[in-house]
């Protein structure tokens, strides 16, 4: 059997800042796994290169879940987010090794193709809210069969998630210390519902709607913003409250047929088994790469499938082309689903990371390369040196912390 | 993509009744999966050829989970034996044809191996208890980990799950037209304790002790069994009521600390939701075969992990060797299998099915031929015909029909 | 006693696939029961010739609960389609030939009519509003007092239960191959308050009026939809979600007081039991031949007594006479019921059933004759024979296969 | 205000690994915190000097929940040991400024002392039982008035927690590599109540007896093992299962009044919430270090309180003296403490951390130098350079890997 004999960590910044685990087997195939976790990259960096990556030295690369087990019961220190990032970056790497020993992409290991490809939807926004209709416009034009809405709210200076001047996407880590923004539940809860309208109105129910609350709003707020959003018939709403405190999902729930998203900060299945099997949300949105791998991520997966839950994968640009190529090929394979996130990586990235997915008509494809169809080129990495840069920091108007 | 040519179903009978499904595919290869159901095997022959068979004509091969939700949500009619012992075939079969195309076992196309080799336990039986003292030292003596010990109870004439004679192994289903038998709970409570006693006592408690209750006993007499046995540490109790009810557990696990374990009549992940979520079992038996094949027991043994369930796969006679193989290659990779049930199959069967499993110092392993592991030779199939068989039907003293 | 002496399986297509088991005694007398699984006929056939009526023969006729313990306990694989379409089938011929013994229609037996007639709601549909208007007004002039409307969704090519054509009828299994219809759950949604609102403006309140989603939808989808649909005070919304996950509705529930049906894929008490229990349903749906024949069905009625459900029989033209009177039968006489599907069969099935039903003035009454009321025609069935037919199947958008 | 001028991690071993976060204020006032997690102590480091530290500089010292918030919730990926262990460096070490600003020890700024002393068990351990009732009484001796017991199994090589050679103490974590221990749960529930009986017999009930099940039993074996000590009066089982499925603490507790203890791997009262508010757990272990800090353990703590849970702080000797004082100040003040672990540092940490604790007739108390009490001595820590340790991997007999 092949065993492990490189196990590499490279942190580039193309763009923003990457992690990148290369492991490499003693027939010379190599596989690559994604470890970024944003604004905390090189403490994953060390759970890696310091903690992980010496045991992982003559282990069998085909023993994906054994090696799993192995980070994760071993490390007697269970779950979190640079723990499960890291573990994930392991699994990805070995699922693209057994794809190209396989010489399959790595959805023909997960069961092979339930669709055809892959519904995405794109972040539209805009400070005012003709900007956002042209922004909506804009993604419907190239195709896309999903958008998600999200405007300046009047009053506030700064709102997290809106896209910067002319380019295609945008970078929300913009500091080299976090950057301060204010927040206001009234003003934000009275102006969403009116730009959802605009955009009804304008571009009509022939596609899907989506909204991100960013965890800002306690329940009974997310209450009222689901019900006030009913006539839009949204896909989704994302993140509405807090997630450590599942059970208050429930109260969401009792007041609005809105759908309900969230789990793109879960780190494992334990995270979100409540909200699940309470079936308090509609879509989970749990990450490859910041839910242990591929392997870990199909039986978050699986267990939704069984409570009737969808899922929907965060796939914002601090996942890199190695998660999310690894997100697509899971998509592509389960059949409960629901949507996929697709928030373009920043310009430079293609330098380092070759990919193989494709987007037509609305749908994305992970590719048939074998493996998971992403090659990095740790050359052109070092061109971009690691820059410490961190997400901002949301407060209240009295100056106290508020949730992100 | 390799398009699915042939889909022949073959029902054969060396040494009891199996029924096997083999698909072709535009490349050439063949994958063969398991659709016996004891007793009723030709209903599910006739649901593959007359009714699936027709369907899977064209198909992609490599899209197993697809062809899962087709067959499963396309035939509007879901679950039970019959329909989901066909779909397990498919499923067996497109997985074994996955791992030819691979060049690897399928074990490493779900994960890869987490052990070393899967614990398997045998079927001692007496009509005595010296002779099943006898019969749990032949099994010891092979190198057995793991003994299932069942007696014969004094009083009556016939006990299901006996060994006839000095065949290696016995064959359950023993009629033209079912075989009758009359149980009687009391004197069995009363008689089962005494030779687990026995049993300690001679060999210690250096190996795992399992019992099989077969689904005779009322909630509250499968909690006093439990209870008389808890100073022989049994590894299980299988079977202890009639599992519809499955609330009725909770009445059993009031009572005693014996582990339980339940499944091998469960077909699908429905069946044994309650069970798992709410801890009422220690093991989940669900076999490959019965409960709609790799890629649906998967799920449902990825369910058992996260409730601290482990697996028991169901392992008789009955099951032929393409799926006890497949069962080993599932046993191999999740990594909380608990114990496999072993009944070797009846001479004859290496005729018709070549495999490439392994037993040693207790334990088995799948063997690393591509695919399952296991041909299928037609020629040789066809010197066995089909011979209706059924199992045995279980009364009570007043004649009345009893829990099997 | 009368034992039973013949027990024969005809198979027929008068329109459609019907499965028709006939038993003799020795007293000459017959009875039939449908055994007909709408798409796996052939196998239920099976399922019945090869390993059921072998072991029927020589057991006393009148013994019918005991036949169906027999059959139920003494198979071991309980449950499921296949299985208990079977024994529903044995179940209603032993009725049957026990109301010719006693010289009395089953509804006799079964402790008398509780009602004048029992109230049958028929299928209206279009293919565009002002068709459904139509079709409504069509069913409301022949006397129906309760009518399900149906309408294609713009946009969607083919939506299941559209009447095609002018036929008063019409047959969903309508390909030798499975046909395949796109669906889109949004448009849905927004489209049907839209023609409930045309069908009550047009035609008021003084009729019941009913929905069905055929399990197409999520909990909060189907929560949505009830809520949308309050002000048209509908009699029921049928099947809203895949129906295994029973505590789903639980969340349909908390968003709207339109009541709830299902139950016609459910075979056995097990699968509504938690439903029922739990009064998460108004209406249990189970159909005599689906869920295990006469005696069975009428536990499954009892038990929705006790919690205050009413019933609903499914009534699809997939149910042969004999099982639509044996329904019949048991909506007169058990006091909960509710409602009955009535959904004609096609033209050509009178040539091999005579039935003894009547409708009049929007009520149905099964007639008088002793038995069931129904008489087979083998020479004429022999005239239709069986042709390979199957439901459609249902995708999504992006290819991937939906719920039913 | 005084702000935070300097923000420093050091990494040295003693005996063993600590991080230590030293922070300077404006004012020259500096305060300690440990960052340790056992065998991952760099990604710590990496979290705290990459990430944190930044982040610190300027803020205001005596805003210590402020700070909390910023880190918790700025950080966006919130929760996990390494997130929370840094965190809680962050915390303790303003605790240690504030009270020296103040001139008090901390747990007077916590509401003052509301007990003498704080009771603590030493970790007795024996290879055989001789050896185990040595070592008890080694700490009976010493006036321990609570003293775990463990013992190595029968027929096992090697078992986690036994005491090595003649020193007072031990560490756990022994390999550059993780070293590898086969694990037999049979063996271990069959032996445990032996020694427990031993121990009782020779030194009788006049102290507190606990023990360590270190999460390896399955729900239904931990109830077994805690109904098999019952006669044994156990202060405590520890860690009983693996903790992330608390609900299956419920069926621990069905089985046995065995007190049960867990929470070491916990990092934030929300890994807790369910096990204390359902009761299931009897003590509640969470530690300063991982489980944010002396400002999130009294949240823990407090909910505890209100629940009739009792505090029970982890102190295993990879608790730096920082922490473990820490601890002191913490269960000095809460009205519902229950017990203290101390297991003795490794010889040589007091070369690098002066401490002002002090042990009496088995009570310690933290001491009354302001702030937490500890000094550290960055030159001496020099003297010992970082090695890379691992805790030890937990097998099966088939080789696959076991909760720890």
């Amino acid at each position: 059997m092949a065993t492990i004999v490189a196990a590499e960590v490279f942190v580039t910044s193309p763009g923003r800042n990457y992690v990148t685990l290369r492991l490499t087997t003693s027939d010379g195939v190599t596989g690559i796994g994604d470890a970024t976790l944003n604004g905390r990259e090189l403490s994953v960096a060390s759970y890696l290169r310091d903690h992980v990556c010496p045991t992982l030295i003559g282990q069998e690369a085909d023993r994906i879940e054994h090696i799993w087990q192995y980070l994760y019961k071993g490390a007697y220190w269970r779950r979190g987010p640079v723990t499960m990032t890291a573990i994930a970056a392991v699994d990805v790497a070995l699922w693209d090794i057994k794809g190209k020993v396989a010489g399959l992409p790595v959805y023909q290991l997960l069961g092979g193709a339930v669709r055809d490809g892959v519904t995405v939807y794109g972040h539209a926004s805009g400070n005012t809210v003709p900007q956002l209709l042209d922004d909506v416009q804009r993604f419907l034009g190239r195709g896309f069969r999903a958008v998600r809405a999200q405007a300046a709210v009047p009053g506030l200076e700064r709102v997290y998630g809106m896209r910067k001047g002319d380019g295609v996407t945008y970078e929300p880590a913009d500091g080299a210390l976090p950057t301060e923004e204010v927040w206001d539940t009234g003003a934000y809860l009275d102006f969403v519902p009116t730009y959802m309208a605009a955009v009804r109105e304008k571009f009509g129910y022939g596609f899907q709607l989506l909204h991100d609350a960013h965890h800002r709003l306690s329940p009974i707020e997310a209450g009222r913003l689901g019900k006030s959003l009913e006539p839009y018939r949204m896909f989704w709403i994302e993140d509405p409250t807090p997630a450590e405190d599942q059970e208050a999902f429930r109260l969401i729930r009792q007041h609005t047929t809105t759908p309900l998203a969230v789990g793109e900060i879960f780190n494992s299945i334990w995270d979100c088994q409540y909200l699940i099997t309470n079936r308090l949300i509609d879509y989970i949105r749990t990450s490859v790469s910041h839910a242990g791998g591929i392997s870990h991520l199909r039986k978050i997966f699986s267990l939704a499938e069984l409570y009737g839950v969808r899922t929907g994968s965060h796939g914002a640009g601090d996942l890199s082309p190695a998660s999310f190529a690894a997100a697509l090929h899971v998509d592509l394979s389960v059949p409960n689903f629901g949507m996929q996130e697709y928030m373009e990586h920043m310009p430079g990235y293609e330098e380092v990371f070759t990919t193989s997915w494709r987007f037509e008509d609305g749908l994305m494809h992970p590719g048939d390369r074998p493996g998971i169809g992403v090659e990095f080129d740790e050359q052109a990495a070092a061109r971009f040196p690691y820059e410490r840069k961190y997400l901002p920091v949301n407060r209240l108007r009295d100056g106290s912390v508020h949730d992100w």
